[in-house]
C-alpha cells in the first residue's frame, strides 16, 4: 500500500473504559478498503497536551493521514481543532457563515429546552466555529463541523481529518470527507482494495488454519490476498483484503476453500447466519417458533432482532421450570422424569410443543446446562440437546460448548440457527458430525 | 498522581477491528485504581517497527511503565518478547526451566489432538521461553508466559510489563504482576485510589449535569473526587475516583447525591440492577415469569443471565403474535381488538397471564413498538407498554423509548427491571413519575 494512516480517538471516558471506542477500528477498516494502511489507533484523554504527543508520534512514523474522532463538543474540554491546527502549523479564525449555520441547527435544539440560557448557548457554539485558517469545513451532520486539515506546507507532515466523536455523526461524515480534494490528495497513493468475507460453521479453527497453509503449495494464487481469520460467537469468518486486480486470484481462492469446505461453508456474500435464516423463512413462506430452556429466552430474542421478524416469528416458550415444560410446551413429564430435563428426548418433545403450541412450521427445541452449576459426570456444563422440527424432517444435535455461562448460552443461538437453516434446506441427516465449539 | 503509563495492544485483528479490544480500556481502569494515570492506549498491528514506534512514543511523554497485551503465542509473527527486550536494550537468552514447564502444560493440551507432529510443537513452544535477560517471569496461565522487563540502566526509561492477549489470561497475570518488586519499584510513587458506583434511574443527564456543578457551591466537598457520569443502557452510572484520603468528601458527596436525588439512586455498593432484582426475588421466597411481544425474549434472557437464576425465574412467554398473546398468555381476543396489542389493558393481562400461567409470585407483561416498521400516530416507534403485578399490587407504565429497534428493546429491560424491583419493594404508585429515557 503506498499510504499509511494513523486514528487518535479522544476522550476521557473512552480511555478510562467508561464508553467503547467503535470509531478508531470502525475507521481502521474504512481506510483499509480505500487501500490506506492503517498504521496504528491511539485513544488519548482529553488532555491537550496528550493528545499533541499522539500526533506527533504518528507523524514520525511518517503517515500521510491522521484522523482524529472525538473533542468537538461546545465545552472547554473540547479541544481537538485547536490542537490539529497548532500541530498543523495554521492560526484559528471564526468562520462567520458556519457560526450562522450551527446556529441554524442549534435553534431547533433549544427550542425543546425553553428555559435553558441561549445566549450562553450561543457564546459555548460559537467556539465549534472557531477553525484552522485554509481547512476544509464539513458539514455538522449533530451541531459539531468536522475538518480536513492540510499541513502549511506541503509534505511537510500528514493531512489530519478532524471527526466527530458520536459514530452516527463520523460515519456520515466520513462519507462527506472522501469527496473533498483535500482528503484525496493527502491519500492520492492509494489503491482502493475490496473486502470480502466467507463465513463457516462447523469446522476447528486449526484444520482450517492447515488447510489455508497448504493452499499455496497447491497452486491456490493467495500471495496477492491478505488473508484473516477469526472465530466469531462459534463461527470462522475469514476475511480477505485485496486489490481490484487480484479479483481472479480471489475467486480461485473461494472456489478452493469451497472444495474443501463446502459442508460447513454457509456465506460468501456478508450474510450473517440471522439473515440467512430470515431469508428462508420468508422465501418458503414459513413461520417458526422456540420451546427454550437454558437459553431462556435468547434464542427467540435472537430471532426478533430483525426488523420484520413478526412476519414469521410466531413465538416462544422459556421453559425453565420442569412443569412449565409440560404445561407450556406439552413435554411429558416421564419423560422428564425418565431420561433428565437435559435429554435428547426432551430436546425433541420441546421442538414439537413449540410448533404446535404456536402452529408454526418449525419447531425449535433446546434444553442445556449453562452453569456454573447443574453439571454432571453425564451432562457436564456446556452439554447442549437440540432439536429443530419441520415440514420436510427433524434435525437433532446433542453439543458440548466450551467456556462459561455466557458463552455457552450464546453459542447455543448460533448452533440453533445453523440447524434451522439446515431444515429449511432440506438437509436432515440424522447422525451428521457434530458442529464444533 | 505520581505515576504514569501507556498501554500498547498489538494484533492485526484488533486493528481492523475484527476483534474488539477489551484490555486496553480494562488495563486503563486497573492502572487507575492503582493510582497510576494512563495516558494513552495504543493499538498496533503485528509489524515490529510499528510497535517498537509505540514504545518509544511512549518512552517520550516519559511515562514510568508500560504495558502490553498480546503477540506471545508460539508462531513467527509473535513478536513482542523480542521487541521489548530490544527496546530495554536486553538480550535473549533460553530459559531452559521455563521451557520445561511450558513443555509439561503443553503435553496436557496436545494429548488431545493424538495426529499432532509434537516434535513441531515443541520447537515453536520453546520460543515462548527465550526472553530478555534480567526479565522477571510471569508463570503462563495459558501457555505463555508474562514478562517484567526493566530498562537496563535504572531511570533511563519505562519498565515494560508484557501480558498475553487473551483477556481470562492477561486478567489473572495482571494480580501477579502487581506483587512482583520489579513492577512494584516501576510504580512505587503511586497512591492506590478508590473507585466507587452510584447508579440512577429515571432522571436526565442534563438535571444530574445540573446538580453536579451546583454542588461545589454550596460546599459539598468535590474538589478531591474524580467523578464521570455515564449513560448506560438507560441507566445513569456516576464513576467517582479518589484518593483514601478523601474517603470523607465522598461519603459527604454521596450524601447529597443521596439527599437530592434519593428518589432514582437505587445503588451505591456497585450492585447491578439485576444483582438487586435476584436478591429481592430470593430474600423474598418470590419467583417471576414473563409475557412480553416486542422484546421477543430478551426480558425473560436477561433474568436467566446470572447464575443461579433458575431458583426463581420460572419462565417467559414471547408473545409475537396476537393469537400468541391469546393462546399462551390468556390475553382476551377482545382487549386485543378494542385498545390494540400496544395497549397498557393489553400489558395488564400479559403480566397477569404470566402470573396464572407459570404460577409465579411477579407477572411481568411488556407490549411495544420496536420498529422501525409498525409506528402510528397515536403510537409512535418507541411507545412500549409496561405492567408488573406481585402480591403487593401493581405497576403500569407507558413509555416512549428513544433510539433503534435495538436499543428500544434493550432499554425496555431496563424499564422492565426497575419496575420489579419497585414492585418488590412495596412502592405501587400507580401514578408515579415516568422513568427517562
Amino acid at each position: 500500500m503506498a499510504a499509511r494512516a494513523g486514528v487518535v480517538v479522544t476522550g476521557t471516558e473512552v480511555l478510562s473504559g467508561i464508553i467503547t471506542d467503535k470509531n478508531g477500528p470502525w475507521l481502521s477498516e474504512r481506510l483499509r478498503e480505500r487501500g490506506v494502511d492503517c498504521a496504528q489507533i491511539t485513544v488519548v484523554g482529553d488532555r491537550p497536551s496528550d493528545m499533541r504527543a499522539a500526533l506527533e508520534a504518528l507523524a514520525a512514523l511518517g503517515v500521510d493521514l491522521i484522523v482524529t474522532s472525538g473533542g468537538l463538543g461546545p465545552t472547554a474540554d473540547d479541544l481537538t481543532a485547536t490542537v490539529v491546527g497548532e500541530f498543523c502549523g495554521r492560526a484559528m479564525e471564526l468562520d462567520p457563515a458556519l457560526e450562522q449555520r450551527i446556529w441554524a441547527i442549534l435553534q431547533g435544539l433549544v427550542a425543546r429546552w425553553p428555559d435553558l440560557d441561549q445566549d450562553a448557548v450561543r457564546a459555548a457554539n460559537r467556539k465549534q466555529a472557531i477553525v484552522p485558517v485554509g481547512a476544509t469545513v464539513l458539514e455538522p451532520v449533530g451541531t459539531a463541523p468536522g475538518l480536513v486539515v492540510p499541513p502549511l506546507v506541503a509534505g511537510a507532515g500528514p493531512t489530519v481529518l478532524v471527526l466527530p466523536g458520536p459514530p452516527r455523526e463520523l460515519q456520515p461524515m466520513w462519507v462527506t470527507a472522501l469527496e473533498t480534494p483535500a482528503l484525496q490528495s493527502a491519500v492520492s497513493g492509494a489503491v482502493e482494495l475490496r473486502q470480502e468475507f466467507i463465513r463457516m460453521f462447523g469446522i476447528p479453527e486449526s484444520e482450517l488454519a492447515g488447510s489455508l497453509r497448504g493452499m499455496e503449495e497447491t497452486g491456490v494464487p493467495v500471495g496477492s490476498l491478505e488473508v484473516t481469520t477469526c472465530l466469531r460467537r462459534g463461527e470462522i469468518e475469514i476475511a480477505t483484503v485485496f486489490p481490484p486486480s487480484a479479483a481472479s486470484d480471489y475467486e480461485a481462492f473461494v472456489a478452493a476453500v469451497r472444495a474443501r469446505h463446502g459442508d460447513v461453508l454457509f456465506s460468501e456474500d456478508r450474510s450473517t447466519i440471522d439473515e440467512i435464516v430470515a431469508r428462508l423463512l420468508i422465501s418458503s413462506g414459513s413461520s417458526v417458533a422456540v420451546a427454550e430452556s437454558c437459553t431462556g429466552g435468547l434464542m427467540t430474542g435472537r430471532l426478533t432482532d430483525l426488523a420484520g421478524s413478526s412476519a414469521y416469528v410466531l413465538g416462544g416458550v422459556t421453559a425453565y421450570s420442569d412443569p412449565a415444560k409440560s404445561a407450556l410446551a406439552g413435554v411429558p413429564a416421564s419423560l422428564i422424569s425418565e431420561f433428565g430435563a437435559v435429554s435428547m428426548e426432551v430436546a425433541r418433545a420441546l421442538a414439537d410443543g413449540a410448533r404446535s403450541v404456536f402452529g408454526a412450521s418449525v419447531g425449535v427445541g433446546i434444553t442445556g446446562v449453562a452453569g456454573p452449576g447443574g453439571g454432571t459426570e453425564d451432562k457436564p456444563v456446556g452439554t447442549v440437546c437440540f432439536s429443530v422440527t419441520g415440514p420436510s424432517g427433524r434435525i437433532d444435535r446433542r453439543i458440548q460448548l466450551p467456556g462459561d455461562r455466557l458463552s455457552v448460552r450464546d453459542r447455543s443461538t448460533t448452533v440453533a440457527m445453523h440447524l434451522i437453516r439446515r431444515v429449511l434446506l432440506g438437509e436432515n441427516r440424522p447422525a451428521g458430525p457434530t458442529p464444533g465449539g
